[in-house]
């Protein structure tokens, strides 16, 4: 059983020692974030139908509580276990609100409790008497804040091993309209207006627009006429009902206090609206999209929404970086440095590949390589990767338009930010500050007690373990990425050893295929680590609030994931080669071994087989294995212990009720926040962004890879996980700012690959400054030095060769002034010029898309137009609704007072008072719209 | 009196067609912004003194209507010439609100206007009886929306050929408040806060800061203390007298409805609230800080508050400006290169530096330019360099903070933008939607009527004209560049044929210095004949509102005045030089001028010359002659034609009044908007971040300048000018965009001056890559090429020579292979290795301060800590305040009705309802409480 505890205290992520403060959190920030829900009648019939097959809290139902008239709004789960029987029966709160109103009692109880809790813990008294007083004392604290709680009718028994408890909570009407009133929460009004129709070429391109996304979006049934829009207004109760402009709101809670009871002495939270994810996942996926939000809240809903819009966006790039490869399939015979590779009349005889056991070569003999090569590297590269800086912007400001659009069709644009959940203590920042106070009073030192935050020393060791950590994980990269190095260099010398001929023309492709194989092992292992260690590394920080903690991990997360993907690349993109010397005077590593050289097609056709294979292997094993095979195996495996678990004690099935709908739910797996979900995604922008002048096909890749990954993570959400607890956000937050960065470093990425990678540079400056004809004939040899054998270091000429053996002159691929010059070996005045002009087209590169990207920034307008003509009639309606109100206003105060006091009176029984006021009835009033004609809208 | 209408007409930037249509701009839009002022009794204790001058209308009085009970709060202006005589009284209206409730009049009265307005313009009246009637609609329209209007008791005479009438506006409380509550305007409640005191070294760092900062805050005395905070919320007249927990708000109106008159057929608008100018110039200008923003409103508040941050942290810069120079100065005669070039040993005899009539020269004798180009060009202008690119980005980075600050101690932070002023049409946008829908109903095209804006090709001549008018600026600015090149390389050729030696000397410093005074000159001129063109094809291009024509002016302003100014320095610091060809093979221009070197001490001292003597002068030509002298001069022209008109009628001496209080402010010069004052400091800060690698004293004459600038505006604006309609802004604006524009495009700029216009890294790659010593020694000699002189083309020899005729050899300062080798005067390896050094140093240096600066925008919150916390502090509060409420409702809800009803009729009846609840005693009430004690806080 402590396994099992063990098991959900890590999944749950809280420590023991929180559970002493979970009172006093909860008087401190017990704020509802209201979700204003279930206003479309499909969503209300399906809720109904869940509600219709089993109206009682029966087996498999149980949306009410057993009066079946309240709602369960949410449900809470702790772990009992117990040495002594003890008997309770259901308790079901008798639906009033305490006789004392709640502010006074909120003040008077925060100290009290929190005494008591200081008292309970001094006294060490057993954990799970201690647990039961707290989460009694909890419990109490939540009717006087006026929520109902329901309790099991269960009979505990003597030695109830795994028994786990559920406490329904329901929200009453008046809680949920005062907190939807404090949050500012906007709700329709009867007001509708029609949207203008897109006219002419615009409204052409966007019915061509909406026909081609089609496909992205799975089965979006428009719940209505898209181009009419309900004007929105702050939630008033005294509005409510005055002049009957509201809609019955019927607003359900999914109050935020799941954050709250995580840390306490209940093990879960169950939220509890609508139909049931054990109920959804029997009907079918493609609904899902009208649910997004109004189901998952919108937090989750902006991650669907982005990635929804980061795969279209895709479609262009994909398109395009098939073309520029196209391009350069039919462009390749037509090329006139390949052309010349493959030349064997040129009869260019290279300097060995390896000391002493290779020998001489001919350049013609690595064609195909070099025709390979020039698929990727072509001068529509160049084109390609400008527009894919160009994308980025595109793709950052078309996102921010459309996070604008989702804010004002969602209302959440006067909505004041959740503001509590974000300033939240973490428990354990105030356990620490608890024990640092407790250490003060006992050492009573005369300093003052009340230190409200901690120091820049009590933080110390934690920034330090930081600092340390992230190092040595930066270490453990770079050695991983060496010691793949190593690997190659090893395995290679040791193969060209090799007598057999066969084996030796094998025995690169052998090694760089190997070595890259153990290069995405090595990313995808140390992915799963960085992860836990960021989390853990955090912890230690001791971070203030949630929020802090939250953005701290996946600033961490994404440095160490971000490095340990991208290494390997960057070292082959920019480092592999340089430092290997040239005939007669190579580099080795201990002392024996050559430090290796890119292939003779040149570094770019590496980077291209390094980037695709970590990046669809990463793609394809995490999708898969991690995400679907893993999650069904712990489920199998859960469900094999169980089982074992209940046949070895029969004698307690008699006790075991029939599965609740909520016990159904709480065997799903517990929601694990976004943060992978992004993450998984920021990761693929980057291979998407970074290296894309190496590797044109990686949006085509990664277009595909999302198509599914929608639809996978969709079909996760809905029937593998516990539905998340709906928040509510306003933005993407540092996923947005990570993005923005990648976009920018994208820029000189790529700058760096097209000049010093690929030899689009090289073959410019020849062009036109080196060649006398001004075309590319000639190219080849201008690229390669000569090399006099007699200069060869003694023991490193070739042991045996099939070549000439008085051969005198072998080439390299260098820019070096030939053995007969002055200066011979040394670096020629091509080489200054070639790099001069290298790093000119770096400038020009990074500062045109620089330029670029901020001219589509400013020309993008943040607002859609469309959408500021929106606002401003929304404006002009509600002042003219404000107007009217005013008139009537001081129309009424100019009649009598008799009338005025009577049209009070009535304002306080609204016709749908039945319906609306309180929520009590809401169980029946579903019964009754249901039967009746849909039409009435709620 | 044509004259002066087109005067006004001109300064007003309206057009006559658009008087037609201001009744219907009104009723779109008349909302008044209604500012929270007068809450300080300093301030209503000098508004008092005024008023206890003269109580009633008399002269120099006139706060108040006739009645003396209501204060005038707008002031309209306009010009009556009449042919008929016309007898015309005072109208006071009868100050109650008219009988039908505004709303629907503002419906009904909309359409009838506009037709009876184009009724009116089809009959084609004469101009002035239009004038007439479109004068009394409107009038009449205000009176419907509820201000109350008083004329002037004038008996208009038979032909008064220049008469100034004045329309008197009060604005009830009524409107204010409702304005007010529309707007949710902020006002502060009773509940006050004590905020933390900064203690340990942040304490000690800030009092030092403020010592430090209190030159720079001319005179502000603190109104309260300022450790207290008072809690504000939104007005809202239901609260506002109920619990008593406003302080009496005395809101006084400045409604804007400037913008409205100036186009209509009012010719000016005093605003008239609190003291007048032409009372305040009396007294002291360093009470202005006081005033700033509420007496001119939140906009030139900004201004200010900005011009503070931005010489404020000029110190600094300024501080380690003058220190680099003075490292200069300690270590020059430490430095190898100028003692090289002083070193008459080494003996260069140098190339000549025109044909034929110049002679050779010893290198030595440039000794003091070298020493001099030293004091700019040494190790520590780089790190200055960098330093500035992170001043820039914690300058706009503080600067979001400061402005945060203040929006929310201006109590902006809630407030809705005032969409309205920027939403309002512009009239010469109405007018032409006007004219095309006539041309179409003339046309009797099929297509509708009501096309609502302008299409592209209404505005295509708009835009060819705008980008044509921009090129040709450009062209202009560039041919004066050119010009004032040609101008000093023929001066220069001319001058040196001189036979005198003497004058041969100062050849160059006499031609440098008279073009950088050309230079100057032109930029003075251009930049005004630019700033009028900007307003001038903006206006073609027919924007839509108010906000997008001052926005298109600036931006359009901006490119052209920038470039003006900056385009002199770019050509000495980029191009200067660089095209001069070689000995042998120099590039001419007309066949016969040599193209111009740099000084042989470097282009780096020129570039300080040019740098300094434009921002220098245009500092001191712009404040002082066009700020100060021309409206000196303007106003001493009017009253000297005024006189003359005055004498010249002296029959009108007797109906001429004494000059009331709206006379005197009439005469003050009209404010013409802040963005003349933001565009000479947007320059400056371009001045002193561009080239700041090449001239590290800018910020410190930029200091100084700023010191005077702050005081000379202030007082300009509360002497010298009519008090501006008082406008909320929330922030700056377009100028920060420009400002960020500007720090992002000087990272670029520096980067090239110091690799390619200082000699910054010829000498680290001389001394890293080419040094035997690995000292600077022998650097001057490695600099400087061979010549033989044999190879002059013939004519362009020294045609008369001091040194040896037989002279083989003359150097010159290039990086060329010698004549003796096989690519003679060809560019050597040296050229290209120092190429790509100067390029890896651009991409280093750009990356490393844009990284940098991204750092710093990325540690400095936008919300300062502190704030953040009073945030959080006020929310809790509010949050209390509500609760309170809500549980005070409750209990009121439970008590008998008869008591509600009782406590409600109190409600109508506050305490102070005399004070608050109208305006109209505010006259009274003012005497009432200046005679009181103060310490009623008002």
């Amino acid at each position: 059983m402590t396994q099992i505890l063990n098991f959900f205290a890590e999944t749950a992520n809280y420590t023991l020692c929180s559970f002493e403060r979970a009172p006093r959190i909860c008087n401190y920030s017990f704020r509802c974030t209201v979700m204003q829900m279930c206003l479309d009648v499909t969503e209300l019939k399906s809720a109904c139908v869940c509600f219709q097959e089993e109206p009682g809290p029966g087996p498999g139902g149980g949306l009410c509580f057993a009066d079946g008239r309240r709602r369960v709004d949410y449900v809470l789960v702790y772990h009992c276990k117990r040495r002594q029987s003890q008997h309770r029966h259901s308790v079901v709160s008798n639906g009033n609100v305490p006789s004392q109103s709640p502010t006074p009692s909120r003040r008077s109880t925060k100290g009290d409790i929190l005494e008591a809790v200081l008292e309970a813990g001094l006294a060490m008294e057993p954990a799970n008497e201690l647990q039961d007083k707290i989460r009694e004392e909890f419990e109490r604290g939540l009717q006087e804040e006026g929520l109902e709680i329901e309790h099991d009718k269960e009979v505990c028994v003597d030695v109830c091993i795994l028994t786990v408890r559920f406490t329904r909570l329901h929200v009453p009407w008046s809680i949920l309209s005062r907190e939807a009133e404090l949050l500012k929460i906007r709700v329709p009004t009867k007001k509708t207006y029609q949207l203008k129709e897109k006219t002419g070429l615009m409204g052409v391109i966007s019915s061509f627009w909406m026909k081609i996304n089609q496909p992205f979006q799975p089965g979006v049934p428009e719940p209505q006429d898209p181009r009419i829009r309900v004007l929105s207004q702050p939630f008033s109760r005294d509005k409510m009902c005055k002049t009957c402009e509201w809609h019955s709101v019927s607003i359900v809670g999914s109050c935020s206090v799941q954050s709250l009871f995580s840390k306490s002495v209940f093990s879960h939270v169950l939220v509890f609206s609508g139909c049931l994810p054990s109920q959804i996942h029997k009907g079918s996926v493609s609904c899902l999209s009208v649910f997004k939000r109004k189901y998952f809240g919108e937090k989750i809903g902006l991650y669907f929404a982005w990635l929804g819009v980061y795969t279209q966006l895709l479609i262009p790039a994909s398109a395009l970086g098939v073309a520029v490869f196209l391009y350069g399939c039919f462009t390749v015979d037509t090329n006139v440095p390949s052309q010349e590779m493959c030349d064997e009349r040129l009869n260019f005889t290279m300097c060995p590949l390896c000391d002493r056991v290779c020998d001489y070569w001919q350049l013609s003999s690595i064609c195909s390589t070099a025709r390979t090569s020039y698929l990727f590297d072509n001068h529509a590269t160049v084109g390609f990767a400008i527009f894919m800086s160009l994308w980025a912007a595109v793709f950052l400001e078309h996102w921010k338009r459309r996070q604008r659009c989702l804010q004002h069709s969602w209302d959440l644009t006067g909505m004041e930010d959740d503001e509590v959940r974000k300033n939240e203590l973490r428990p354990a920042y105030e356990d620490f500050l608890l024990k640092k106070q407790e250490k003060k009073a006992k050492n009573k030192k005369k300093e003052e007690l009340a230190s409200e935050s901690l120091s820049w020393t009590d933080r110390l060791p934690g920034y330090c373990i930081n600092i340390s950590s992230i190092l040595l994980m930066v270490g453990v990269t770079f050695s991983a990425v060496s010691g793949v190095i190593l690997y190659r260099i090893i395995v290679f010398a040791v193969m060209s050893m090799n007598p057999d001929h066969e084996a030796k023309a094998n025995v690169r492709v052998t090694v760089t295929t190997t070595a890259v194989i153990i290069n995405l092992l090595v990313v995808l292992v140390l992915d799963e680590i960085y992860g836990a260690i960021a989390a853990w590394i955090t912890e230690l920080e001791i971070p203030k609030t949630e929020s802090t903690f939250e953005e701290h991990v996946i600033l961490k997360a994404f440095l160490l994931k971000s490095m340990n993907a991208f290494a390997p690349v960057f070292y082959v993109a920019f480092f592999k080669g340089r430092f290997a010397g040239r005939p007669g005077d190579y580099v080795y590593v201990f002392k024996d071994f050559r430090m290796e050289e890119c292939s003779p097609g040149g570094c770019l056709i590496e980077v291209c087989i390094q980037l695709g294979i970590i990046m669809l292997g990463k793609q394809l094993i995490q999708n898969n294995v991690f995400e679907i095979a893993i999650p069904k195996l712990k489920k199998m495996y859960r469900t094999y212990k169980e089982e074992k678990d209940g046949s070895a004690d029969d004698e307690d099935k008699d006790s075991k009720r029939e599965p609740q709908r909520w016990d159904l739910d709480y065997d799903l797996e517990p929601y694990e926040g976004l943060s992978p979900e992004y993450m998984e995604m920021v990761i693929q922008y980057g291979f998407v962004t970074l290296f894309v002048a190496s590797f044109p096909l990686a949006p085509v890749f990664a277009l595909l890879n999302n198509v599914i990954e929608i639809r996978l993570d969709a079909a996760k959400f809905v029937t593998e996980i516990r539905r998340p607890d709906a928040v509510s956000a306003k933005e993407i937050g540092i996923w947005y700012n990570i993005l923005s960065g990648i976009s920018k470093f994208a820029v000189i990425t790529n700058a760096f690959v097209i000049s010093f990678t690929s030899e689009f540079i090289p073959r410019m400056v020849y062009q036109y400054l080196y060649s006398e004809t001004g075309t590319m004939h000639g190219y080849t040899n201008h690229t390669l030095a000569y090399f006099n054998t007699s200069n060869f270091k003694p023991g490193t000429a070739p042991h045996d060769t099939d070549f000439d053996r008085q051969l005198r002159i072998c080439r390299y691929k260098d820019y070096r002034d030939p053995p007969w010059s002055l200066e011979s070996y040394q670096l020629s005045k091509q080489y200054w010029s070639v790099l001069a002009a290298r790093l000119a087209f770096v400038i020009f590169f990074q500062n045109l898309a620089m330029f670029l990207s901020m001219l589509v920034a400013w020309l993008i307008p943040d607002v859609p137009r469309s959408l500021k003509e929106q606002l401003k009639r929304e404006k002009a309606l509600l002042m003219d609704l404000l107007l009217t109100e005013e008139a009537d206003k001081q129309l009424i105060s100019n009649v009598t007072l008799p009338y005025e006091w009577d049209k009070m009176k009535w304002n306080n029984t609204p016709p749908f008072q039945h319906l609306a006021s309180d929520h009590h009835s809401q169980c029946q009033a579903t019964h009754a719209i249901n039967n009746s004609s849909l039409t009435f809208r709620w």
